[in-house]
Protein backbone atom coordinates (compact mmCIF):
# COMPACT_ATOMS: atom_id res chain seq x y z
CA UNK A 1 0.00 0.00 0.00
CA UNK A 2 1.35 3.57 -0.67
CA UNK A 3 0.02 6.76 1.11
CA UNK A 4 -0.10 9.70 0.03
CA UNK A 5 -0.41 12.93 1.64
CA UNK A 6 -0.75 16.47 0.22
CA UNK A 7 -0.67 20.02 2.52
CA UNK A 8 -3.21 22.52 0.70
CA UNK A 9 -2.43 25.88 0.86
CA UNK A 10 -4.85 27.49 -0.26
CA UNK A 11 -5.25 31.62 -0.77
CA UNK A 12 -7.49 32.76 2.25
CA UNK A 13 -10.66 34.03 -0.01
CA UNK A 14 -11.13 30.81 -2.03
CA UNK A 15 -11.24 28.63 1.07
CA UNK A 16 -14.92 27.40 0.29
CA UNK A 17 -14.34 27.27 -3.36
CA UNK A 18 -11.69 24.58 -2.94
CA UNK A 19 -13.79 22.67 -0.14
CA UNK A 20 -16.87 23.25 -2.69
CA UNK A 21 -14.28 21.33 -5.38
CA UNK A 22 -12.82 18.49 -3.38
CA UNK A 23 -16.41 17.47 -2.34
CA UNK A 24 -17.55 17.33 -5.85
CA UNK A 25 -13.97 15.95 -7.52
CA UNK A 26 -12.89 13.60 -4.74
CA UNK A 27 -15.70 11.30 -5.18
CA UNK A 28 -15.96 10.50 -8.88
CA UNK A 29 -12.27 10.27 -8.82
CA UNK A 30 -12.52 7.59 -6.24
CA UNK A 31 -15.34 5.62 -8.13
CA UNK A 32 -13.45 5.85 -11.31
CA UNK A 33 -10.14 3.87 -9.84
CA UNK A 34 -10.63 0.52 -7.81
CA UNK A 35 -6.92 0.92 -6.92
CA UNK A 36 -7.57 4.15 -4.46
CA UNK A 37 -8.75 2.84 -0.96
CA UNK A 38 -9.09 5.76 0.60
CA UNK A 39 -9.06 9.19 -0.02
CA UNK A 40 -10.04 11.97 2.02
CA UNK A 41 -9.20 15.62 2.83
CA UNK A 42 -9.67 17.21 5.79
CA UNK A 43 -9.34 21.48 7.40
CA UNK A 44 -6.70 21.74 9.30
CA UNK A 45 -8.03 23.22 12.81
CA UNK A 46 -4.31 25.39 13.95
CA UNK A 47 -3.05 26.66 10.53
CA UNK A 48 -4.53 28.92 8.24
CA UNK A 49 -6.16 27.94 5.01
CA UNK A 50 -4.60 24.41 5.07
CA UNK A 51 -6.04 21.32 4.08
CA UNK A 52 -4.58 17.86 4.30
CA UNK A 53 -5.69 15.83 1.36
CA UNK A 54 -4.77 11.55 2.41
CA UNK A 55 -5.04 9.12 -0.27
CA UNK A 56 -4.14 5.55 0.40
CA UNK A 57 -3.37 2.98 -3.28
CA UNK A 58 -3.42 -0.28 -3.54
CA UNK A 59 -0.08 -0.26 -5.61
CA UNK A 60 2.17 1.91 -8.02
CA UNK A 61 -0.38 0.91 -11.02
CA UNK A 62 -3.05 2.67 -9.46
CA UNK A 63 -1.32 5.45 -8.02
CA UNK A 64 -0.08 6.05 -11.37
CA UNK A 65 -3.32 5.71 -13.08
CA UNK A 66 -4.56 8.08 -11.18
CA UNK A 67 -2.15 10.57 -11.12
CA UNK A 68 -1.95 9.85 -15.34
CA UNK A 69 -6.24 10.22 -15.25
CA UNK A 70 -7.74 13.10 -17.92
CA UNK A 71 -10.32 13.59 -14.68
CA UNK A 72 -7.76 14.21 -11.64
CA UNK A 73 -5.99 17.00 -14.60
CA UNK A 74 -9.00 18.24 -15.56
CA UNK A 75 -10.49 18.73 -11.71
CA UNK A 76 -6.78 20.18 -10.55
CA UNK A 77 -6.78 22.76 -13.82
CA UNK A 78 -10.19 23.48 -12.28
CA UNK A 79 -8.86 24.27 -8.46
CA UNK A 80 -4.93 25.53 -9.79
CA UNK A 81 -6.70 29.23 -9.29
CA UNK A 82 -7.41 28.08 -5.50
CA UNK A 83 -4.09 26.99 -4.33
CA UNK A 84 -1.34 29.00 -3.08
CA UNK A 85 0.79 26.30 -2.33
CA UNK A 86 1.11 22.51 -2.35
CA UNK A 87 3.15 19.86 -1.07
CA UNK A 88 3.04 16.18 -1.73
CA UNK A 89 4.98 13.00 0.24
CA UNK A 90 4.62 9.41 -0.66
CA UNK A 91 4.90 6.79 1.75
CA UNK A 92 5.39 3.22 1.47
CA UNK A 93 2.92 1.85 4.21
CA UNK A 94 4.27 -0.27 6.98
CA UNK A 95 0.87 -0.48 9.06
CA UNK B 1 -15.11 12.53 11.23
CA UNK B 2 -11.87 13.80 12.05
CA UNK B 3 -8.40 13.40 10.42
CA UNK B 4 -5.17 13.35 12.33
CA UNK B 5 -1.52 13.41 10.72
CA UNK B 6 1.55 13.57 12.86
CA UNK B 7 5.07 13.68 10.93
CA UNK B 8 7.67 11.58 12.79
CA UNK B 9 10.96 12.53 12.48
CA UNK B 10 13.09 9.59 13.69
CA UNK B 11 16.73 9.30 14.77
CA UNK B 12 18.00 7.68 11.73
CA UNK B 13 19.48 4.72 13.76
CA UNK B 14 16.16 3.72 15.21
CA UNK B 15 14.07 3.78 11.40
CA UNK B 16 13.53 -0.01 12.42
CA UNK B 17 13.07 0.27 16.55
CA UNK B 18 9.93 2.66 15.54
CA UNK B 19 8.66 0.52 12.13
CA UNK B 20 8.23 -2.57 14.29
CA UNK B 21 7.11 -0.74 17.31
CA UNK B 22 3.88 0.81 14.70
CA UNK B 23 3.72 -2.94 13.60
CA UNK B 24 2.91 -3.83 17.17
CA UNK B 25 1.32 -1.44 18.69
CA UNK B 26 -0.96 0.06 16.06
CA UNK B 27 -3.20 -3.01 15.03
CA UNK B 28 -4.04 -3.50 18.86
CA UNK B 29 -4.94 0.27 19.22
CA UNK B 30 -7.24 0.27 16.68
CA UNK B 31 -8.73 -2.88 17.74
CA UNK B 32 -9.67 -1.67 20.96
CA UNK B 33 -11.39 1.56 19.62
CA UNK B 34 -14.17 1.24 17.46
CA UNK B 35 -14.55 4.74 16.71
CA UNK B 36 -10.89 4.26 14.77
CA UNK B 37 -11.94 4.22 11.05
CA UNK B 38 -8.13 4.12 9.79
CA UNK B 39 -5.10 3.55 11.22
CA UNK B 40 -2.06 3.81 8.91
CA UNK B 41 1.94 4.58 9.30
CA UNK B 42 4.00 4.97 6.20
CA UNK B 43 7.59 5.77 5.94
CA UNK B 44 8.53 8.56 3.43
CA UNK B 45 10.18 8.19 -0.01
CA UNK B 46 11.45 11.74 0.18
CA UNK B 47 12.73 12.69 3.61
CA UNK B 48 15.34 11.21 5.91
CA UNK B 49 13.65 8.79 8.92
CA UNK B 50 10.44 10.48 8.34
CA UNK B 51 7.14 8.30 8.87
CA UNK B 52 3.90 9.89 8.84
CA UNK B 53 0.70 8.19 10.55
CA UNK B 54 -2.47 8.95 9.22
CA UNK B 55 -5.71 8.38 11.73
CA UNK B 56 -9.64 8.97 11.14
CA UNK B 57 -11.95 9.28 13.77
CA UNK B 58 -15.99 8.95 13.63
CA UNK B 59 -15.53 11.78 16.20
CA UNK B 60 -14.41 13.61 18.81
CA UNK B 61 -14.95 11.09 21.81
CA UNK B 62 -13.29 8.69 19.62
CA UNK B 63 -9.98 10.79 19.30
CA UNK B 64 -10.58 11.35 23.16
CA UNK B 65 -10.71 7.74 23.97
CA UNK B 66 -7.61 7.02 21.80
CA UNK B 67 -5.18 9.77 23.18
CA UNK B 68 -6.79 9.12 26.71
CA UNK B 69 -5.86 5.26 26.20
CA UNK B 70 -3.67 3.75 29.06
CA UNK B 71 -2.43 1.51 25.88
CA UNK B 72 -1.52 4.52 23.72
CA UNK B 73 0.36 5.90 26.77
CA UNK B 74 2.37 3.01 27.07
CA UNK B 75 2.99 2.06 23.55
CA UNK B 76 4.09 6.02 23.40
CA UNK B 77 6.21 5.42 26.77
CA UNK B 78 7.79 2.44 24.50
CA UNK B 79 9.09 4.38 21.49
CA UNK B 80 9.68 7.77 23.21
CA UNK B 81 13.58 7.13 22.65
CA UNK B 82 13.59 6.61 18.65
CA UNK B 83 11.28 9.67 17.95
CA UNK B 84 13.83 13.15 17.34
CA UNK B 85 10.70 15.62 16.16
CA UNK B 86 6.60 15.07 15.60
CA UNK B 87 4.10 17.57 14.65
CA UNK B 88 0.43 16.42 15.04
CA UNK B 89 -2.13 18.18 12.82
CA UNK B 90 -6.16 17.72 13.68
CA UNK B 91 -8.34 18.25 10.39
CA UNK B 92 -12.06 18.31 10.30
CA UNK B 93 -12.81 16.00 7.35
CA UNK B 94 -14.52 17.88 4.15
CA UNK B 95 -14.67 14.64 1.93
Amino acid sequence: MILVVATVRVHPDRVEDYAAACRDMMPRLQAANPGILFYHAGRSRDEEATFRVIEAYADREAMERHIGSDMLKASFAGMRDYIADIDIRVHDAIV
